[in-house]
């Protein structure tokens, strides 16, 4: 491999010329600049990324931390992460805690320790102050963490008042709820969206929200347990779209027909919505945007660009399909 | 944070000491050994990984290029390569490649300048020069790019072969197929083992093979042109569940009802080959051990450790369920 002292040697400048041009600090006469520019171009000399993020003290590498990329909504994100990470020329280093805190802690101090320039995190364990301790930019991204980080969230609150009003709207008279994972932050706040709607009825009790853990062996479960209670469920709302395909398929193993006998509507918006026959009408979250405009924040804050806000919380829309 | 001259100062030695402990190189005697990993403990100091990997030459990070994570068969697999890196020490940096040439070498050529020890990469592009240009070790997965290179694949054909002769079990008596994308080496394989069962019968031509380019809306389209063309299609061989799962919808846009008229059988077996109704038949891929087996064999060939061999060919299995 060429190294800088090959450079260096041919355009006839010292090693310390050929870095104060690479990396573009101190000063260079115009003349030696593009000698050193027209070496580098012939000898086709690629610098030495570690070394370089030793002297800059980064490695144009982006931490990516989610609960399981199993998940089929964090492929979606992490493609938008990476994609958007790509083209302003940094990689990531994806990393899978399944929730768990300390998991979790260990990745933040590997991810630290390589010296990335910032970290992507959906987590719902953290706190401000582990995040504050790192001394790097991270951005919160799908929970929460604290109002003071930098943060991108979807309308969750009201996603599950449209959806639980549509159930309404459609009919619908006992409804049920199959919520996601406790403890999480956007569960907690598409739970609380589906009891404004209902809360109040006089049929209501806590015994129609069953918890489906944000999977589908769970709804399933979760979802014969509450139609077993309550045959006088017509419509379910889950809480995201991996349990309302569950749902769709405990309905069918009890013999209750979608849409006819029990309307069901998802959100998320995933791709796999579309997969099942009915196609599930669901809350559709931007999830690419969301990724998107969490990695551009991030890229601002690492290269202390001037941002006009730190806290996003996109909007999500209703799509109708065959499920309601 | 605490620097290495901190533990040095602290111990009563020099850095380079230190630095020998840490590294495990050199002689450095008991005594003193032991007092500076008391420091080290007692600081709570944890070496800086960029510094040590330009010592080392490597970063403890791994390079995966997948063509899309958001294909469902490529999350499980990153997640069996995340799991098992991480066990080992490694972390791992994911590259969507879109199976595009030119984006695989960028991300090769990023990877070696970020001293990456090792990289998995599933590619249908790449040739044996490219990798070997590298000087680092590299596993191919999932589609081989040459005999000669360190790589882990399935039985393609023979699983291909098994799900064809098992609709001709089933009754099947004319079988269409949705082959994966073009050029792609499992892709022609599993079209291969398809054409090994049917491809002698009299009722047999080439129209009945379409392509499906391993995606769901593909497939849909696919499917019902292949239908139109044969409406006495009573069974489909398709090379992935997504597509498979395709194949039902566009049976039921048709009217048609599966596994009663048309029986369709997959191969993945990807968890979302449960998410339909009727569950997919399928021929189930180890794809947690393909990325397990993949990464324990880099890391064996990125710390030289003797192996027994590079190449591996998993079984795969068919598992009946409801679509057939």
């Amino acid at each position: 491999m060429v190294s800088i002292k090959d450079v260096a040697k041919h355009a006839g400048v010292s090693v310390a010329t050929v870095s104060r041009v690479l990396n573009d600090k101190g000063y260079v006469g115009e003349e030696t600049r593009k000698r050193v520019e027209k070496s580098i171009k012939e000898f086709n000399y690629k610098p030495n990324e570690v070394a370089r993020s030793l002297f800059k003290k980064h490695s144009n590498t982006i931490g990516l931390i989610v609960p399981d990329i199993m998940n089929p909504f964090f492929p979606e994100l992490a493609r938008a992460v990476e994609d958007t990470a790509t083209k302003l020329g940094y990689n990531i280093i994806l990393c899978n805690s399944d929730g768990n805190r300390e998991k979790e802690q260990a990745y933040l101090d590997v991810l630290q320790q390589k010296y990335v320039n910032g970290i992507i995190v959906s987590s719902n364990t953290l706190t401000a102050g582990q995040i504050e301790k790192l001394n790097i930019p991270v951005v919160s991204i799908d929970r929460e963490i604290s109002k003071g980080l930098p943060t991108i969230v979807v309308e969750n609150k009201k996603g599950s008042i449209v959806a639980t009003r549509y159930l309404k709207s459609k009919g619908c008279r006992r409804i049920g709820h199959i919520r996601g994972t406790r403890a999480v932050v956007n569960a907690e706040e598409r739970c609380e969206g589906y009891k404004e709607v209902v809360g109040k009825e006089p049929w209501f009790s806590e015994s129609y929200i069953v918890n489906g853990n944000y999977d589908m062996q769970s709804s399933i479960e979760a979802t014969i347990e509450l139609l077993s209670l309550h045959p006088e469920i017509d419509g379910i709302f889950a809480a995201n779209d991996i349990m309302a395909i569950g749902a769709i398929k405990a309905a069918h193993q009890l013999g209750k027909k979608v849409p006819e006998d029990i309307a069901i509507i998802g959100f998320d918006g995933i791709s796999l919505s579309r997969a099942t026959i009915p196609e599930l009408t669901t809350i559709v979250q931007p999830i690419y945007e969301l990724g998107e405009i969490a990695t551009k924040m991030l890229v601002s804050l690492m290269e202390q660009q001037p941002l006009e806000k730190t806290y996003f919380i996109l909007d999500v829309e209703l799509i109708e399909r065959n499920s309601t």
